[in-house]
């Protein structure tokens, strides 16, 4: 078997929720340092990204490090809470000069902790750059800003990656940067080699990608500097656990990622909302490793051939013979090594 | 022109929000003798919606009811709150049959105060009743559930009516009454006259109905006991201000409960996360009484003749004759009426 | 090892298509009979679902007999053609009396057809049964048109069944009898016994249903006469192979149908535009085994434990457990066998 | 009120249609010359674009020229058919080298006919191009097939312009040019300055654009090269009138164009399955008229005073001014020019 990959969550996936109806949240509120804590108990997790300002967080950044110390885990990224009440109507993109400096200033002062805790990249999620009706902005001008906005950050900041997290809507109804080719547009017009990609699989299903056809667009743009996994219905960004329903979609997302000798990190954006945060971790990371199994099993030489020709049914027939098999080779793996 | 319909408002339209993202909230807390002076502000509410247990409130009910009379405000419902914390794996089809007792009990409550109140009905949003993901439940049981629950709920006050507001999705994955008519089966085997539909204009129009077909099936089973109208953009429950992008279904729509002679509130149910509510409210009722004013000048009699030969193009000819004047029609009215 | 289902399929199956732009077809015609000898050519298939009248077919009944007698097929179902150009404004929903009334002819010779045959019921779908545009149709008419069609033609027919397909929608932009709710409410409507529902899957996850759920739906009703699978992505009724996206979906479907003792036909309905039919066939039907082999593996007792809490994650384990080994177990099962 | 746009239609929206149900057609064949002359009759077109091969045509190339010319018209465009039986698992990207070079040889005759006739454009619709399931192809290789097969089309005819019209899926589940950024970005691939993007409304609109922010997009790209207009329900390529549904994002549509001053024809491609294809062109034209004319009665200083601070009330207000006052307005200027 080939060897495993490094696993990663978003911290908030050990958080708890609230949402426009619950507004008392899905449970107790739970610390950072619990939910580094949980992040830990998963027991695969090797790294995590971290949301910054740290929410209702009353201690100091060594008693951060030290509890990602204690429990093994490594920040691999920071990503700055530019959708909060203050950015409401966009951050690099809002209306407002003052609140885009604001905006600005809180992504260089997270761009800095980043580099202090030695992330590979600042996420950037952009979820309340955009707009919500018909003739409410000026479509020219708002991506301008979005791209000089851009610019101006990641210019600063030659020695940090950025990744921009597309995503079709949520919380705006239209966000500025809603699929791979429009974000490979707005960074070809930054112009900076230190801008990617994280493609997150559900935002790119619902958005009506193929997961695996976007990650080899931005892996051939030389711009997938990393990617989230879930899983959704299909209409919204549920952020399901992995391998809920769309299994054969997810494995083909995998594949691709080998196929190009992708490395990077497994990670997952998961909101168990009504869920134990650390099991749904679990049961996510269970379905992964069956799905690494599965790679190491597939006949690629049988499936290039019949991709050659486009033949889906001889496709689907070699995918299905690893894919329906990798829970019982799993299982058997343990046994052998047990 | 015909008399005015009446028109009301969730009084939630007059709050700030929070979703999962801007859990800080898209403004300060708005409370809710605030909210009700600002339904008053609009000028054209008479009524009002009103949530129940009154969120973060100290004040007694007699605040409530002296706050109504000053905006010349009747609460024409109360919808109880059972979709938040307590209920996040549903109510009265919780798994727990202590949660189930729990959330009878505060809607018997809620009963009891729309009694008080004067309220028309009780409105019953079962938003967390249902599934996430598959094979999460026994889709007989939770179906018994929910019918049982109705019944004795219902069923215990015959003296005041009730209504199921449906919608497919939101904050679960599925909700147990997604559309008119599976909202009808359950009435029909619950069998007490006193429950009946609330028909959420948004909700219809993205789960994948026509409203006003939705509209004619309650009205024939005689349980169209309440409306409320928005918009979205057919993907998701976006709660726009009305007659932002739907215009004419929305006109569809109240030619049909016109033609039914359906004398009811139109009702918002608009969440202005980045507007002001005050301007949200009176800018869909312009739009309003411009489609009341369409309604007048609608050849009804020619549209009747295009309907009984299918003829597409002849009505929406009609109908854009009227549509498309309506607000040259309002302006030259007022100034008449100046 | 439980028994096998019946397999069964539409004869359209080993038809070719047109559609609006490859106006002349994916491939050269099929005829009848060489349809009715790719069916038998799959080898697993043993009842099939005949078109009526028999396209572009200039033999007897006796030769459409003798074809199915030797690839050992029989008629399931006959399927009247009430879609053609004769019926682009609907069947028994036309706007005129004289069409409806030529659409009730083709019913009942269609009907008398199947009884020679010895099906199991007549398929009634209305795909041009609806309506395209708003203001379109008087919804409460075209409603009355089809309840009162429907008793005419299955009132007249005590002896044999009739099953309704419903569907969201195409070729209509709306058809009048969507999703499993409305079309038991116009079943109970017609009052009559030998009329249920043909519920598709695909038809079913496309138009915002979970499928297990509307399966359970219909067989609490006693009306869930026969079924057809295949799948989609969820916005269109693809009809690609089963088991191409939704595996966990469909794994649900007939978890459903077992628990329930439903025991019709595994029918299906896929059209293969692009492959060979045969082969399309044999993968969903390979695909449907490895299903059945995991229903016989899943451990139910486990599994209904953990729906009565809603345990979505302890629900996806068992499921991934036997779903994710059911080609290993096949193939093993095969082995032994040889 | 200034001057009117150039319009003009597919001339396929003359034709009657087949689908995968009615395959023997929503109505007898129309001849080639007898659309014409059906465009002829609409009143109000200048320009058409033709398919080719002309379907079902035995009549030479002066007829067709003679038939444009007594009716005034001009071929806009002309649109390869590389989407029927031979091509139905691709054009360019086909997986047979000698489909490709057949799809080459057909695009590069077309080419040449759309010289000779003097048109604007040749139309590349990529249909058949893409994929219908998850590991059919390697979305790398597809890809450069598709780029490299451009390259080598619009290279070789430097003196005319070709258009890519993008469309999400249909007939294929997935086109290989689903929206305009990914097609600008094989556009800039291509590197070609005659190669640009045919924008269809509700192509975008259905495929999660803002159609106003993809021609803005393709507009500062230099690409905007031509457009299509129709409607639908946004979930699939309905083709319906204009001003059927998506009447304020119509008008934001124009809006966007006229603010860039962008003055290419007002092209209409609608299938008028059920309805009379001359009246269904005169219904569209009628609200593009009244369209116009609300354009130039738009308070345009205050619509970009109000999309500065981004205040999507005060927008909606200006535009539902103007809208909802169109068909008033152009009923009393036909009553002047009277």
């Amino acid at each position: 078997m080939s060897e495993m990959p490094v696993f990663g969550a978003g911290i908030w996936h050990f958080a708890t929720y609230k949402d426009r109806y619950a507004t008392d949240g899905y449970g107790p509120p739970v610390g950072l340092l619990e939910q580094i804590d949980k992040a830990g108990a998963v027991g695969d997790l090797s790294v995590v990204d971290l949301n910054w300002p740290f929410a209702d967080f009353g201690g100091s950044l060594d008693d951060v490090k030290a509890a990602l110390e204690r429990n093994q885990l490594r920040a691999v990224a920071i990503t700055p809470e530019i959708y909060n009440r203050d950015y409401v109507k966009g951050s690099i993109t809002n209306p407002d000069p003052a609140v885009r400096a604001q905006a600005l200033k809180l992504l260089n002062e997270a761009t800095e902790l980043a580099k202090e805790l030695g992330c590979d990249y600042v996420k950037l999620w952009f979820g309340q750059d955009g707009w919500d009706y018909p003739f409410q902005v000026d479509y020219h001008d708002i991506w301008k800003l979005a791209v000089d906005g851009l610019r101006e950050l990641v210019g600063a900041h030659p020695e940090i990656k950025f990744v921009i997290e597309y995503k079709p809507r949520e919380p705006r109804n239209k966000i500025i940067f809603p699929n791979a080719a429009r974000t490979l547009i707005a960074i070809q017009q930054v112009g900076l080699d230190n801008l990617g990609i994280l493609l997150d699989f559900g935002h790119s299903i619902y958005g009506l990608e193929t997961p695996a056809d976007a990650a080899q667009l931005c892996i051939d743009a030389g711009r997938l500097f990393a990617i989230d996994v879930n899983d959704n219905f299909r209409g919204w960004d549920d952020d399901m656990v992995v391998g809920s329903v769309h299994l054969v979609e997810t494995f083909e997302f995998f594949y691709t990622l080998r196929k190009n000798n992708w490395d990077g990190v497994w990670q997952l954006d998961q909101f168990p909302f009504r869920e134990d945060s650390v099991e749904a971790a679990k049961a996510a990371i269970r379905f992964l490793k069956a799905l690494h199994g599965a790679l190491d099993a597939l006949d690629e030489q049988a499936l290039r051939e019949a991709q050659a020709s486009h033949d889906a049914l001889a496709a689907q027939r070699l995918v299905q013979d690893v894919l329906l098999s990798s829970m019982a080779r799993m299982t058997e793996s343990q046994d052998v090594n047990a």
